[in-house]
């Protein structure tokens, strides 16, 4: 057994790994997600992209979208982005078609276990992991044990309410939360509707454009960094880590997105937590795909020692 | 070995009980704490306190305002109201005062130990405690085990920013904190500040001319309990706690205020968290004296079988 594979399902991509045991990152395979052709297509494309990574792993672990029960196996929810996952049995699907045992958690949790196992982590009693994109997400890990909640759905740091939100729709069906103004959408839209370069297409653009100095791309990161800084300034006092990890596409947009979010971040901190800075993952896009490694060799040594898969 | 004492220290007054080992209270005395008068005369009190309780308690167990650390035994930081409580061996001076056992813990967290052992919180899985009283405190308990943070400071969930407290400065020196608009003094300070009757001279006045009608008391604590709420709420939906337990005397103000709470705190909720409700304490004021009965039971158990003390 000198690897396992791990699995990282998005919405619109997917990719899977070689990880060997010490964490490192071998062969890498990315597909595009089928979601639109429900939950067995996208099982059947994990299974060819772990097929195609050959390697025989001797186990499979899996981060995914969506609200995940590591216990059951089972898909608890998930965004339209894709249909139907919620309901779907992901560990148990997963090794009809692999054969190995399987483990599986949440992509965001996964993100954290990553930079927790071999990345900007280790060691570390209380980490706060925020992940930027699309939405707002996040993980809470103590003592390198994921927090999971009641339902599962422990890590959304994205649905507390800023005033820079006020009023706003969020996507969670409520109002004012900060990933109505901190996301990568909500920043790419509120460039445009104050008047910012048509030509900005994605926010990436965006961000080019507020490091060549465009006052309206510069003020709209500025704006959305702040109200994330103040809402993850306020959890810090509340949870008091000992790192506050900030990743995700978003976290891509540069100094002037982490200038003012450091500065929001820090204005709210207890004077006891002053000094508490905000740090970038080390890992990248890999992290979700060692966290998912990690939780793959543990059902590795499971599945020799105490159960059976 | 029937009973501990179990001792609350509070910046007014210092309450200690004879505590059972099924977390029954017994004798209870109440002394005012002579917290203008330093450390020293704060650990006599104690020491007096539990001397007239008798009965010849196996340990003590300590709630006390201010960090705590509960493995060094000292205060880490405290609030003005405890002049020189920062920095005080709590743990080593009553054990010198008083030649048993003792443990220590901060009086929010041993609240919520209070409320997990014998009150609301028993067999729960993640409990966020908020105790709503001069300041908004709070603790999180992850399967009956405190939360402390990498500093001691964990809980203090009234130093999230909302949008009804935008610019206000609270008394953590930062500004826009749901404690500056929510807490006990806030509110008080805000009836009259809105044409209230002047003759309310304490949150509790205010609490009694509410139920009878008086509008501007009405919409104070619907202003303060709506921001507390949209804070729970996002604090829930980053946590997913099993349950959410609402102390502290505002939670005393009655219907008028929790109605809103529960409004506000509800509307913040992702889909999966509805039907998570707030619930008050069970043991009222005595929780923390039970949750300190709890460590005491423990330092006593630890003195017998593993430690020197």
């Amino acid at each position: 057994m000198s690897h396992v594979a791990g699995v990282d399902i998005g919405g619109t991509k997917t990719s899977a790994a070689l990880i060997g045991r010490g964490g490192e990152v071998g062969r890498t395979v990315t597909v595009p997600t089928p979601a639109a052709d429900g939950p067995a297509a996208v099982l059947a494309a994990v299974a060819d992209a772990v097929h195609r990574l050959g390697g025989d792993p001797a186990a499979v672990g899996v981060g995914s979208a969506g609200v995940i029960d590591p216990d059951s196996g089972y898909v608890l929810s998930a965004t339209d982005a894709m249909p139907g996952w919620a309901g779907t049995d992901l560990r148990g699907g997963l090794h009809d078609l692999l054969g190995v045992p399987v483990a599986v958690e949440n992509d965001v949790h996964a993100h954290a276990l990553g930079e927790a196992w071999t990345g900007a982590a280790t060691d570390t009693g209380t980490v706060l992991l925020v992940a930027a994109g699309t939405g707002i997400g996040g993980s809470l890990l103590i003592d390198g044990v994921v927090h999971h909640g009641a339902r599962h759905v422990a890590g959304h740091v994205g649905h507390l309410a800023v005033p820079a939100a006020a009023g706003r729709p969020c996507t969670c069906g409520g109002r004012g939360h900060v990933e109505a103004v901190a996301a990568g959408p909500a920043l790419h839209a509120d460039y445009l509707a104050q008047g910012g370069h048509p030509a900005a297409g994605d926010l990436r653009a965006v961000a080019a454009r507020a490091e060549q100095g465009d006052e309206i791309a510069v003020r709209t990161l500025e704006r959305g960094a702040t109200a994330l800084g103040q809402a993850l300034g306020g959890l810090a006092n509340a949870l008091d880590p000992d790192l506050v990890l900030v990743g995700g596409g978003v976290a891509g947009c540069g100094e002037a997105w982490w200038r003012p979010l450091r500065a929001a971040f820090t204005a709210e901190l207890l004077p006891p937590l002053r000094g508490l800075d905000l740090a970038a993952g080390r890992l990248g896009t890999a992290a979700a795909l060692v966290g998912a490694g990690r939780i793959g060799w543990e059902a590795a040594a499971c599945a020799t020692t105490c159960c059976l898969h």
